[in-house]
């Protein structure tokens, strides 16, 4: 991990871009910490850091004042990471199933979310290995938000990981149904409840799957960007919660 | 209204407990306060104030603690207040359909609560009356919990009420659905997701239904009466939010 910029934002967080390999990344700490603070991992839809950045330093910001670090890196495919041809393939079809208005098939979902799962958690876990390592963060750790097939898997597969704030969003290939009921942790789950990207019935169903035995679905009124400011409240104290 | 006894609790919150007309009731204040404080209505399901108290004491502490005075009555046809035939008939027949097995009818669940809608909401309003003329009490005022029916009819009818938070329960009859799109204050709405009494998809059609522009859905797990302490913090917030 190469820090490769640093900057004091006017709250007084540390906001630091990073690479990991070929993987570009933001780490944000908080003003002050004598000891070493808990870790959120931020999740963010596959379209770019950049594009990201306004509402991911807002989620940092909020996370940083209630001391924990946050960090966030670019999906595969995605920002200036290099296109893989399948993942091009899968979203030229769902573009086109939604500008005809016809149902986005099983098969274009699969295609367009099962190979993202696959790459970016070993991506998320060996940032995590990288971050950990820092002397000014500490477990426990939590993931937030972002493309929630990856949060499931990452639930599934990462024991490190003991909270996650999920964003119910649809899209979720059936087999992540069966990777749900084998998530344990503590679930914080947001709801937009007339999100116009979202089936609502799809994420009732989902939340109705996960195994953990706590698990919170937070359903409010508003579309997709919509979330109000006092939902993001609760998913910070969620993590107050568990990581701290 | 007539106070009838008067104590301090162990955290300093003072319990009065009053009588207006025939309707016994207790009012609980913070244990110091300069100034008026905003109330909040506590509702409970029709099982006798006496049976209710250790319930209706933890969330008025836990009210009182955020600086709300809260204030409770009994139900008509409840404790020791007279019942009236309509009523029993149509509590034994809701048991026997129960004992049974057997799904509780729509004319049932009319019967057991439309009258008692009818009967506790001008009481409450009553009580509110009385309630603000007191000098340490001051609006607004939230309604919280109880007969779900009661509470969307307060909702509808009593404007000094600008919050309220409900939980969801079945037996509403399909006129309240109505109602409950006439509802346009703010709500924050609790569900237990395995609530064994309680029909989930009604729970969540009747939320989708309320008219008001910020409603905001709590489902958490667990039965009937495991609602969880975040839970509860969080409807507390809710208030603090809408009340201060």
């Amino acid at each position: 991990m190469h820090f490769t910029s640093e900057q004091r934002l006017d709250d007084g967080v540390l906001e630091r871009e990073f690479t990991l390999g070929e993987i570009p990344g933001i780490l944000w700490t908080p003003a002050s910490s004598c000891a070493p603070v808990p870790l959120i991992l931020l999740g963010h839809p596959p379209l770019g850091l950049r594009k990201m950045y306004p509402r991911l330093v807002a989620r940092a910001r909020h996370s940083a004042a209630e001391g924990f670090a946050t960090a966030t890196i670019e999906l595969p495919g995605s920002g200036d990471r290099s296109r893989w041809p399948a993942a091009e393939q899968a979203r030229a079809d769902l573009r086109r199933a939604m500008q005809a208005g016809e149902p986005v098939s099983d098969e274009i979902v699969d295609a367009l979310v099962l190979p993202l799962v696959d790459k970016a958690v070993p991506e998320w876990q060996a940032t995590l290995d990288a971050l950990l390592s820092l002397p000014d963060i500490d477990g426990p750790v939590g993931y937030s938000g972002g493309v929630i097939s990856i949060g499931i898997r990452l639930a599934v597969v990462e024991p490190r990981i003991v909270a996650a704030g999920f964003f119910a969003g649809s899209f979720v290939p059936r087999a992540m149904f069966e990777e749900a009921r084998q998530v344990t942790i503590p679930l914080h789950v947001l709801l937009q409840w007339d999100d116009e990207g979202n089936d609502r019935q799809a994420a009732l169903d989902l939340f109705d799957a996960f195994g953990s035995q706590e698990k919170s679905l937070h359903a409010n009124m508003g579309g997709h960007t919509g979330v109000p400011q006092f939902a993001g409240d609760a998913a910070v104290q969620f993590f107050t919660r568990h990581l701290k």
